[in-house]
């Protein structure tokens, strides 16, 4: 989930005085119009320790309106809140209708950190997650609006800053205590995240190293809330058009522009090494029968990435009676008249046995994001569905491999080219392919999302980058091969 | 939670026959149009064992048409089922859009069992629970209606079917082992259905001891939910009015004719005794204090019930520096800017203190219901985030003692009358009393509803019979005095 928050998006200070006025305005004019409504809105400030909340908070403060604002600094507990019921301090400071209370620190900063402290086990810790989850959605249905940010620094950049705030002679406390347990607020974070990802209130999860990236993504993201909630109330004719307010730096550096796809390998390399994982995924396999444990193995990728072929490789690999393919086409009519989730729920398999996805529940993130087949609020909560269900094949001791195979734009159009003139291979290229193509752009924003919000500590998203097709290869069975050893050797 | 399901509710043969073509009819015609809906219906069938769910069952089955229905018995595990991820059994048994899928033991089973039997504690319990509300959330934005019946039997009863059925020879083994644990199961039945209480697919508590009250209660409930459901996404001019299909058993039986109303206490009897509760009370409030528990009373009731003197009675006994009254009139503005439940969170006492409330936030749910002031979606989710909100309280260690004055229509009309005709009572009785009076029979089902849903082990409701006021003053204060000394013996 983090890996799309560690991209080193950065601006310059010259670009940041060029967008700040604009958006200033448009912020303060969203704010008067909020002001008429019934609308409370929260937004909340959170993330690692280090990542500048306070600055963010000082830079809304500095943005809007001090009338219709009030923030909220959820730090030691006083007497008074510590004898009432523990939400009780989030009831006194919440928004009334048409102002904006702004949480520094909220709801999930004393679970978090009770979990990670050991004051909470795990069963305990969710029930305060899902605790959380009925709060927001009753805000929620109150007409509220909720705006969750939420700060990442990586643990180098976190340590960067504690020896920065160290030199500058304002050592912090709390940061030095807390980067000790980067990798348990970590762990502790994600699943939070993950568990409240909700589709009426999703987290927003934002790269907090360059202070002026921060701050315009900031800014932009509760524009666009506050100008997308004001246009649903207001009828077409007063309410302005809401633009979209994506910054260059999002477009042109997500998750998959860090691929690296130069690498290659060496047609001597890519047989020897391929049959060496080949021959550990056999033995694996049949381990993995032995002791009950599934496999489902789930391929993402462009169009001509190469999927096809790397899911050969994979079941060549493996006795036929212990895997299955399952090719996701368009739905049946049976399956059309179920949830979404229904297909893939039918083709679990049974313990011991591997089953692997050609495209998956994904789609829905994908696909139907991008050409509308599914709606906003649709795709969105998808994501927390999706989470959930995995969640489910992870509790159940499934273990869940998933690949994003990638290509860059100008190596599809050489494989779309080859295909058209290679007899054998033009079924293989349609108008839809050389369409979706089009929509390259969208699709990239898509998946970026679709990392942030689902590449879970469980099942995290395997990036390949599969510009040399055999390197791709190698990468899936080794992946695939690693994946189940490692899990049963935890057994 | 469950006292409203053991009123003695009874229809008999000639009755049962005479209403049951039509709704036969009705349930049919509703069935065909929803054949051409998107809407996929699923209908729970659970409860306490012996309450002829298999009945039901076979019911449901003969008054609609076998082609768009499917029963899924949820019984043993096969060894499909036991290696895949819990949810798939019921996955695979999800209706298509337009059909009803009948689930004869559902994913509430396992979990209850498992409490019960210790097999799971009580955050696991609660992180199922909350896993089902997420579930039953997700089919429902998938616009599937969920209708969840629970099917109740008093203890006495349950033995009374457990007799009869060894007498005719058929005694359940389960039956048996499950009757041994009768408290057991309530107590973790009632836990999963306050948490699972959701506004979207609320639970219907149904009486069991009758067939043939159960049957037509099942049929008309599930014939309602059908038709307004299907009124809403229907033209107005294609949709037949919904006619509200209650059974007059249900108005003239609510859970307030089982207050036993002539119940009197003697002059004499009364000064001693409400003096002797009263110095316990006195007691009773500082110890509380000295261990910091808190203690809130919430008074509900007729109009000219006697609330007033009730309270006035309670804080003559404590320490004036212990207790605060709330009197709950409309909302001020600050108020109305807020969630509803903004105004009672700010209210809460601190650690030691006493909190009473003349009225309450049960108003959401009665007089705002039978006014119209909440729109159903709101009041019927007021429940959940009721119950929610008193086990916050509750976990906090907050006494919640809640009372419902009860007198009957003419004991009003006397006291309304009286305050007419004397000069310094005049004051206390307005035209919206009157115009309230009307509403006898609406408010009588709110209340009826409202300890349904609300009434919990932790916070039951104290009905009060109140036409003999000084009864009344008995013995809310003796239940105060008695509630806060069991609470700290419990320390």
């Amino acid at each position: 989930m983090f890996e799309a928050a560690e991209l080193g998006k950065k601006i310059g200070k010259q670009e940041y005085d060029r967008e700040e006025p604009e958006l200033h305005t448009r912020l303060l004019k969203a704010q008067r119009r909020l002001a008429e409504t019934n609308i409370p809105v929260i937004v909340i400030v959170s993330g690692v320790e280090g990542a500048g909340k306070g600055e963010v908070v000082n830079c809304l403060n500095k943005w809007l309106d001090t009338r219709g604002i009030e923030t909220s600094a959820f730090w030691e507990e006083s007497d008074e809140e510590a004898e009432r019921p523990a939400y009780w301090r989030f009831w006194r400071r919440l928004p009334g209708r048409g102002t904006i209370g702004i949480m520094f620190g909220s709801w999930y900063t004393r679970p978090i950190i009770d979990f990670v402290y050991g004051r909470i086990d795990n069963p305990e810790y969710e029930r305060q997650l899902h605790r959380i989850n009925e709060f927001e959605h009753m805000l929620t249905q109150d007409d509220g609006l909720i705006v969750k940010f939420w700060f990442h620094l990586s643990r180098k950049d976190q340590q960067k800053r504690l020896e920065l705030d160290k030199k500058e002679g304002r050592p912090s406390p709390i940061l030095k205590k807390f980067s000790k347990r980067y990798t348990e607020f970590e762990h502790a974070s994600e699943h939070a995240l993950r568990l409240t990802d909700q589709g009426e209130c999703p987290w927003h999860l934002v790269e907090a190293e360059n202070r002026h990236y921060r701050d315009l993504t900031v800014g932009r993201i509760l524009l666009e809330s506050l100008e997308s909630r004001l246009a649903g109330i207001e009828t077409p004719a007063q309410a302005p058009a809401v633009e979209s307010h994506e910054l260059e730096q999002d477009r042109e550096n997500t998750i998959l522009d860090h691929v690296e796809l130069d690498r290659t390998i060496t047609d001597k390399n890519y047989h020897r090494t391929l049959k060496k994982h080949q021959r550990e995924l056999y033995g694996a396999t049949w381990k993995a029968k032995k002791k009950q444990r599934s496999v489902i193995a789930v391929f993402e990728g462009w169009d001509a990435a190469g999927k096809g072929g790397a899911i050969r490789r994979l079941t060549a690999a493996m006795d036929a009676r212990l895997y299955k393919v399952i090719s996701v086409a368009a739905p049946t009519d049976e399956e059309k008249a179920h949830h979404y989730l229904w297909r893939f729920w039918r083709h679990l398999p049974r313990a011991g046995y591997v089953t692997i996805y050609d495209r998956s529940w994904y789609g829905r993130v994908l696909v139907e994001r991008v050409e509308g087949f599914a709606a906003p609020s649709e795709w969105q909560r998808a994501y927390q569905e999706i989470n959930d269900f995995e969640e489910q094949l992870h509790e159940h001791g499934i273990i869940l491999v998933k690949f994003w195979l990638q290509i860059d734009a100008d190596e599809q159009l050489r494989r779309f080219q080859e295909r058209e003139k290679t007899p054998w291979k033009e079924y293989k290229i349609t108008d839809e392919d050389w369409r979706n193509r089009e929509k390259w752009d969208d699709y990239r924003d898509a998946v970026n999302d679709m990392v942030a919000h689902t590449s879970t500590e469980y099942a995290p998203w395997n990036l390949i980058p599969a510009n040399d097709k055999k390197l791709a290869r190698v990468e899936v069975v080794k992946t695939v091969s690693r994946r189940i050893r490692n899990a049963l050797s935890d057994d």
